[in-house]
């Protein structure tokens, strides 16, 4: 298996969502964690439902609908300074702590590297920016075709984009539904299982399973060295 | 407005899925509760998965694999006996307590009544006719065209079955999911909200929200009368 392109997904994989409790906790006392909780999993249940009821509204507009119902579902009061500041703190989600070294390892690798995301380019552009990833490698945002991942039309424009085949291309994501479509679509797969989850019952065994992204580091010298 | 077609949607709105509490908890106590809402949550989830990577399989595998996952992820130990247990769990649930009488007081109107679910038909035939509403309505099954609810092919389906106009179908559901769908094809629709949620920012609002099926019948009443 020769592998020319890394594929990193962002929410969750490279960029850690819940970075958002400590902004949240911060408005509002005692309820940080179960605000990021909800938030994320409402995110990820609305841009599902755009795409299976063939809807698409951009990613941004998700997420911040995604924080509304969260802040009325707890019964907190919410005025829009307080939206506005924790739509903020999206652009500023931090890192997972393995993410820069890696990436900055593998910048002159002869593998083509890019980021991949449901989110928007008006969200992802700062973030990566924010976190010294922009010199590192290149964005791509579904929202160039208003189809969201795991749809196959969302993996077929990124593989489109980096013109190489299938097979060549290893997708990262620590998100299940990710792997689930992308390697439905026929790319390589690696989970990255920070969470450490049992594996989802969905007919999909990813090709690999890393803790973290470090690990992709540590396979490639393995293999080399083979 | 003229409404020429009931359509209700089984689990969770007639059918409540967390009556395999009690024997999830005779065979895992204290695990009962954790049992039903983290199956649920999978069952959900997985069959969304399915269809976004349009990798059709039946309801009833689906139902399996998410219970498989939820005994793995809460470390209990899983034998075929305990599994088919449970399974056989979702052929006896309970309908709420409003439901048997609603249908029946509606069988004799001008009305055509209709399940239409993301069950398979071995799951859902065993299961209307335990509860003793086999005689009161037709049942129909997304199995019968693989495409899940909420996907507008299977709304679409359901309507072409009743031979109606779109804008004549009543589709009520306890799933927001449902109606998200339902609404987005063009039936008219009534959210039940049973368990008292906020209105999810999907950008559809029912037509209709009752707090349980029997508020159907008031409402019927009421437009009679007018």
């Amino acid at each position: 298996m020769t592998i020319k392109a890394y594929i990193y997904d962002a929410y969750g994989t490279l960029f850690d969502v819940h970075s958002v409790t400590e902004k949240a906790e911060f408005l509002f006392k005692g309820h940080g964690k179960e605000i990021s909780e909800e938030w994320r999993k409402k995110q990820v249940e609305y841009f599902m439902l755009h795409q299976l009821t063939e809807r698409y509204i951009p990613f941004s507009e998700i997420t911040r609908n995604a924080l509304l119902y969260t802040l009325k579902k707890l019964s907190l009061p919410c005025n829009e300074d307080a939206l506005d500041h924790l739509m903020t703190a999206y652009l500023e989600l931090q890192t997972y702590e393995d993410v820069h070294e890696t990436l900055q390892q593998l910048q002159n690798s002869d593998v083509k590297q890019l980021i991949y995301s449901n989110g928007t380019n008006d969200m992802l552009q700062p973030l990566v920016k924010k976190r010294k990833l922009d010199g590192l490698l290149h964005v791509l945002s579904v929202d160039d075709i208003k189809q969201y991942k795991p749809s196959p039309a969302a993996y077929k424009y990124a593989h489109e984009e980096l013109g190489v085949n299938r097979d060549e291309v290893l997708f990262m994501s620590s998100n299940f539904w990710d792997i689930t479509g992308a390697a439905s679509y026929g790319f390589k797969t690696a989970w990255i299982n920070r969470a450490k989850l049992p594996l989802d019952l969905l007919g999909i065994k990813p090709d690999f399973e890393f803790r973290n992204l470090s690990e992709l580091l540590e396979h490639k010298t393995k293999r080399s060295s083979q």
